[in-house]
């Protein structure tokens, strides 16, 4: 399996807006198994994504989806800048066998 | 929702052992939606954990069930130290619907 944590902040005031795109068709993407966006309560304008996909192939691929590129287009006006990208080695658990 | 970001370090040697008993039980616990364990390819010690529990009350209740008090118990002495322990507000997602 191949996973993503990332931490991204929204121009001030925009960070509702960038997580509705955000939660656009993630239950539709090939090969992902969990997708979940969060608000960080520390910081207004921060969200938080954690991804978990059976390869990195399917999630490169993913990017390729029109519905994914439209919303990329459309959420990265609303993106001030990307904090952290973590790529991990997810081994199990529990949440993660629900496969679109 | 509430979500947990951890990352914490084995002692070397013992990361195996620990995701194992990690991962033991996590499809049981009451409230918890998803609980993603990974190994950190960069870090042959490190381990990211993320949760998403439908409260704060339910994940705090799970430390006291009897499988988690013992999965602590023999999990403690194989941790080096935690290193990240952040907090988040999940709003949605795909993945987190398995509820226990």
């Amino acid at each position: 399996m191949y996973g993503l944590i990332g931490k991204m902040k929204a121009v001030p005031g925009q960070r509702d807006a960038l997580i509705s795109i955000l939660l656009e068709g993630v239950s539709s993407m090939p090969g992902c198994l969990s997708y979940v966006v969060a608000q960080d309560p520390a910081d207004t304008d921060a969200i938080w994504v954690t991804e978990v996909w059976d390869s990195q192939a399917s999630h490169k691929a993913s990017l390729s989806l029109p519905s994914v590129k439209d919303a990329i287009s459309r959420g990265k006006p609303l993106i001030a800048s990307f904090d952290k990208y973590i790529e991990t080695v997810p081994v199990g658990g529990h949440g993660i066998k629900a496969a679109a």
